[in-house]
């Protein structure tokens, strides 16, 4: 997703198309190629622009502006800054994970107007974590801090996360694990199988959410064990951080008001007293979450405290 | 404990007696005239002081400056910076939760000349910690952040800790908690009963750490698993903060030897690639940790950034 942005936020040109997994050099100039006809189009250059703000997903090391690893596509030790740079022939590019521009997102368009102090939680394919102390992103000591969706939630017989390890909070509430879920119960039962194609929907984390709330009690018991989890994993957080308020945002926020009630019935059991009332919510941004995070990265670079 | 210290951490006096528990106003009492009497050795007045730096346990709300509760003792919404102040006709009283003020010490004493962002663990009866961030103390909105002795490590059968909740770090991995553990097995095995007899040892965690460093295969297997735990714990603070290092003290420092392997051999299983190699060390300041950081508070809010 390429778009030009103003300072509050707002969308001026949009556009969005498919990744090509295959080569980040493609998928980068198609990006580039698409600013450019946007700047054409509005008859602007590079240099009327506050900076380019760009996503990446997985690992960024931002002290030496290196991705190392995106693992949906195995890209590796890649120079995103400079590629950049070169290609455009233009300085003030911002890059960061996807996760900590949310966060920046929710600081400059969201929530970041009432708290200065929270946690960002993306709940997607997989889940992220991005901490805000008094307004700045906390990085941590290799920029891998808020790895929340591999702390373990399960230490009896734990599942193996995509990451290796076992027990992750990521194997248990994320989208892809809801949708393995769905899949292992329809084929034990198949009137829960049934039950998806009577209401037209795909067996998966999203058709599961809409037979949840037509009240099919299989696809309830797969988001209260799936919310129980995420409460177990949020806990953890508000234990240690004892944050102003927990944000959720990616694929869940769509069946916030599936899940939230759920964690917000689970969670006094695993948070110290006192702290069972910290608010849980979703975020302002919805889909544009990401996208606004990258303005709100150059924003934060060029005029940030 | 009341010490007179100089601002490089030097103990000029120092005396030790026991708190009265029924009374926080006579423990406070015989703290005061303890200071007094040091400064009249020294021929010198509260006036000369830059500050006094004062440790409570339990939850302190510093933006109030009330002693919302002492567990132990059952103290509950004391005043205690205005007492001191009265008491002594002194303004410059400041006063934090002891877990904090260790995590103080350490940056002004201790390992914090080498890392600002770390994480302080005390292991003593209970289990507590400080987030120190770029040099900062992490409050979280109720100052209550750093909770990790109620981190859960353990969902199937969770123990209940003395909380009230289940499951707890400090359930498992405090010295309450291996005395717990060291009873329960000696009650069903007569030879390890019998090994601390032979050794003169108190059947406690601290005698325990001693049958274990010997070799008694009760003892390492009690260690062993509160180690786990404890690594448990210890890597949900990593996969969340990503710290430049965790630093242990309380009692457990005495052990130290033979619980760090014990963790370090088990926190690969807990933390996300990469971060399994961040380092988890003795604190520098040994027993004095807490008394130290009053110092580190005073010099904190006098002198700090």
């Amino acid at each position: 997703m390429v778009a030009l942005t103003n300072q509050d936020g707002g969308i001026l040109r949009k556009e969005t198309f498919a990744t090509i997994v295959s080569s980040c050099k493609e998928t980068f100039d198609l990006c580039c190629g698409c600013l450019m006809q946007f700047l054409h189009e509005m008859q602007a250059g590079v240099e009327d622009l506050l900076g380019v703000g760009i996503n990446v997903p997985g690992m960024y090391d931002s002290e030496n502006e290196i991705l190392i690893k995106a693992p949906f596509a195995s890209w590796e030790k890649i120079g995103v800054k400079q590629y950049f740079q070169k290609k455009l022939q233009y300085e003030n590019i911002f890059v960061e994970n996807d996760v900590k521009n949310c966060a920046l997102g929710e600081k400059y368009f969201g929530h970041g107007s009432k708290y200065k102090s929270y946690v960002w939680i993306t709940v997607s394919t997989g889940i992220g974590g991005a901490i805000v102390q008094n307004g700045q992103i906390i990085h941590g000591s290799h920029n891998l801090a808020g790895e929340i969706g591999h702390i373990k939630v399960e230490y009896a017989n734990p599942r193996k996360c995509s990451c290796g390890e076992y027990g992750c909070l990521e194997a248990y509430a994320s989208g892809t694990a809801i949708t393995r879920a769905v899949r292992h119960r329809t084929r034990q039962s198949p009137a829960f199988r049934r039950a998806f194609e009577e209401w037209g929907l795909s067996a998966d984390a999203e058709g599961c959410a809409d037979l949840a709330k037509r009240g099919i009690r299989d696809a309830r018991s797969i988001y209260e064990q799936m919310g129980d989890y995420l409460a177990r994993g949020i806990a953890a957080v508000i234990n240690l951080l004892n944050p102003q308020v927990v944000i959720l945002g990616g694929g869940v926020a769509k069946s916030m008001d599936l899940v939230l009630p759920i964690v917000s019935g689970r969670i006094g059991d695993y948070v110290v007293e006192g702290l069972a009332g910290t608010p849980i919510i979703p975020t302002a941004l919805g889909y544009e979450a990401a996208l606004l995070g990258t303005t709100a990265l150059v924003l934060d670079k060029c005029k940030g405290v």
